[in-house]
């Protein structure tokens, strides 16, 4: 029946899905053949308008350049629907519901159904909402994290993020440089020598959003090792935007800057701890005051604008989103009306945060997978599967730094937990391609490093992280409960 | 405090708003800046994608076309955060919160500040969101429809709109083509027969947004009349529909076609009536599977797809989107976990409707009523005081024709609900200005008839309902309580 249904709902896209425009232009058809009149395509396609209920006059607009409404609820249905039942598939095989959203957004990518495009109008609205859900999962992460908790695991933190960065780059540099496994045709002007610190520095990527996702699926955010993670892994997003500048840098032929390097770290530091600490001071001000309002949804609205707001500040000042929006999440995980957020928010990011797992997964050309296929290459995949070795025990051997003390931590558990590359790992992988540092081969062994290591991440975690009987009581604001 | 909170956040948007694409195209010369070093136009801008942490692979796409994700995040908070402080002052003067969100449109507008543009990529998302603000608006008042009540008052809810539709379509079309008021240069080709048509035509149209979210703030939705008035509203979007197909036959040169006419009417009543009786087979099946999945946030999701795949259809089936979803919110208050479909819809509502309602009134331009500016024409607003006073007491009377049995109702209150013109409005004025048959002049005569209507019916709605002792006991499942 939940098949059928799928398979239903999967052909209805497939027509919505890449002929949306063409859906839009039929759509005054229709009306002409309903007025059973001659209508001008002056007036005819507002009748579109019209039909598609509009809330703007300015639908002139949108029918030359935006998507047509209908679509783009279509494709929305299309992401939610797939999301949840891959995602309740994977947990019936004892999988994070995650997992199931990273192979819906597979199945609904432009390399199999089309239904998410990879460019066009609507893609740009999915990406945009899609980075709304990132935020509010970082902000439901962020309202779970107490801060003493976060400067007690601090330095294990550190310590696991600077090691996961530096094993990988280290092994996937000497690797490229020496064994120099180059496939492709060398683009022209680009040294051996930058491919190869390239190939190392895409090996350092951490997402964060994947591993806080499994972890909250798990039921396992409260354990020691789970903040040493979460810690670990908004570090490594720290640590990637001084990487990535600096290997935009290279890819521009500059050369380093001590300078350049230290004002970028600085900048993302510093945004973190002065959005805490300014927060600190202003959020419990501010929410006594929206305490006193009586306008409906006026708490959750302002919790949601001040995750999205500490997310854009995060991005002007030259930080990652991500850690903004995290940032808020600490700073309000001590306001009064902690509870009633945590609650409210929830079905806010039900809503928003499977757009961003399902566009990470549709961000995958399969054809890569597929022998015989277009884009099938041997060596390619020779070549990646060694990346996908080091890029593993690089993070998995950061893991081993921390709890040598009295404190018995599970070591293994915090190595895997950095494994996922995720999102950023694919956005590290693009700069080298369009810079025309990586051939297109090289890019797609990085590319199938990418996505190995954060497919196997969710599983192999539900294995190392043994739950024990102290997890089913402890508390479990975001995860949990079915509906 | 608040005030000056939001002084500071309006700079901050007036800086964020209108200069978007500067700040976008600034992001990567920050990167540049911190890597001190020349970053070439291809590797900087994804640095500055980094740091708005992507989801997807493909921001050389967003780059280029889409907006930057920080400046659509202020779009948002600003959208959300004038909607809720103007909501709240409106509350306090005794006013419906939603007549504040108009306002906060009004000030957000092009015409003002420019923080939510008419047009651009920001602008077409926001149309998006908008459009799904009101299908869930409308859901949420299908859910709290009640069927068997609706039938009791089907007569009389067809009685009103049709009555609702004829009046004020005669008055204007016998004052337009007797008084002849015309202003500005008539059209070539366009008799003036034909404009006093169109002026019939755009008194006619009744926006069941703006009533529906007036009854639901003042907690009245449960009287006898709010029902009428509901009906009638959804009736009048059907008849809203033919009258616009007929009018833009006539804008298009068209003869009328009296099949033509009947079949978009069977479409659009077709549509609501198969929609029920076939979601009330299949919704208690497929809930009661729903029910039995495990993987968070899968309800809430299944009710959110459930009225966005309604009103879908019924843009797909050339009927109103808001009239799909309205079907799926009547059709799904008849499943067993109505109670949590209604908690959990309830905080995505907040998020989703302000945004249509501030787009209403950012589509608005204050020009029109600023003596001495650019757009400034006392002939225009001599005529439109006068088509206001025509399709105020258009629908005023149309009130009267039901309540003369035993029944004790408000006929006051039923009329002044139909008064609203609201987004309907805008878009049949937009039609006859884009078509050619209504000078600029007209238009804006029009345009000032549906700004006052929306903008007078929340107070008055307020006064002539006195709310009852027994109003504020009674249910009011997504209304009421602060947060």
């Amino acid at each position: 029946m939940k098949l059928v249904a799928l398979v239903a709902l999967a052909g209805m896209l497939w027509m919505s899905g890449p002929q949306a425009r063409q859906a839009q232009a039929s759509a005054p058809e229709t009306v002409a053949v309903e007025t059973a009149a001659g209508v001008t395509a002056a007036a005819a396609p507002v009748v579109a308008g019209e039909a598609a209920g509009e809330g703007e006059a300015d639908h002139a607009e949108d029918e030359h350049h935006g998507p047509d409404p209908a679509s783009f609820f279509l494709v929305i249905i299309g992401i939610l629907v797939f999301a949840k039942v891959f995602g309740e598939a994977a947990e019936r095989v004892g999988q994070p519901a995650v997992l199931g959203e990273l192979v819906a957004g597979l199945v609904l990518g432009a390399s199999v159904l089309g239904v998410v495009p990879a460019t066009g109008p609507i893609a740009e609205v999915i990406h945009l909402l899609a980075e709304v859900g990132v935020a509010i999962l970082l902000f439901e992460i962020g309202l779970e994290t107490d801060l003493k908790e976060m400067f007690q695991v601090g330095a294990s933190s550190a310590a696991v993020a600077i090691v996961g960065v530096v094993l990988p780059f280290a092994a996937g540099f000497a690797y490229w440089f020496y064994a120099d496994p180059s496939i492709g045709a060398q683009p022209d002007g680009i040294t051996h020598g930058i491919v190869s610190v390239f190939v190392g520095a895409t090996l350092t990527a951490t997402s964060v959003g994947i591993t806080a996702r499994v972890l909250t699926d798990l039921k396992l955010m409260h354990r020691a090792e789970s903040k040493i993670i979460i810690g670990a892994a908004v570090i490594d997003d720290v640590l990637g935007l001084v990487i990535l500048a600096v290997v935009s840098g290279l890819a521009g032929g500059a050369t380093l800057s001590a300078f350049g390097v230290a004002r970028t770290f600085t900048i993302a530091v510093g945004f973190l701890i002065v959005a805490v600490i300014l927060g600190n001071m202003v959020a419990p001000k501010l929410f006594r005051l929206i305490d006193r309002m009586r306008v409906r949804g006026v708490l959750l609205v302002s919790a949601f604008c001040f995750a999205l707001l500490f997310a854009a500040l995060a991005a002007k000042a030259g930080s990652a989103m991500i850690i903004g929006a995290f940032a808020a999440g600490i700073v309000l995980s001590s306001v009064n009306q902690f509870d009633l957020i945590v609650e409210r928010i929830e079905p806010v990011a039900d809503i928003f945060t499977p757009i961003f797992f399902v566009s990470v997964g549709a961000a995958v050309n399969v054809g890569l997978f597929i022998p015989g296929g277009p884009d099938f290459n041997a060596a390619v995949l020779v070549v990646g599967a060694i990346l996908v070795v080091v890029a593993f025990f690089g993070k998995l051997l950061a893991g081993y730094v921390v709890g040598w003390g009295k404190e018995k931590l599970n070591r293994n558990a915090i190595g895997v937990g950095m494994v996922p590359r995720g999102e950023v790992g694919l956005i590290f992988a693009d700069i080298g391609r369009r810079a025309g540092i990586l051939s297109d081969e090289t890019f797609s062994a990085i590319l199938i490093m990418v996505i190995v290591t954060t497919f196997i991440a969710p599983p192999l975690l539900k294995v190392v992280f043994k739950p024990t009987a102290d997890d089913i009581g402890a508390p479990q604001p975001s995860g949990g409960h079915g509906h």
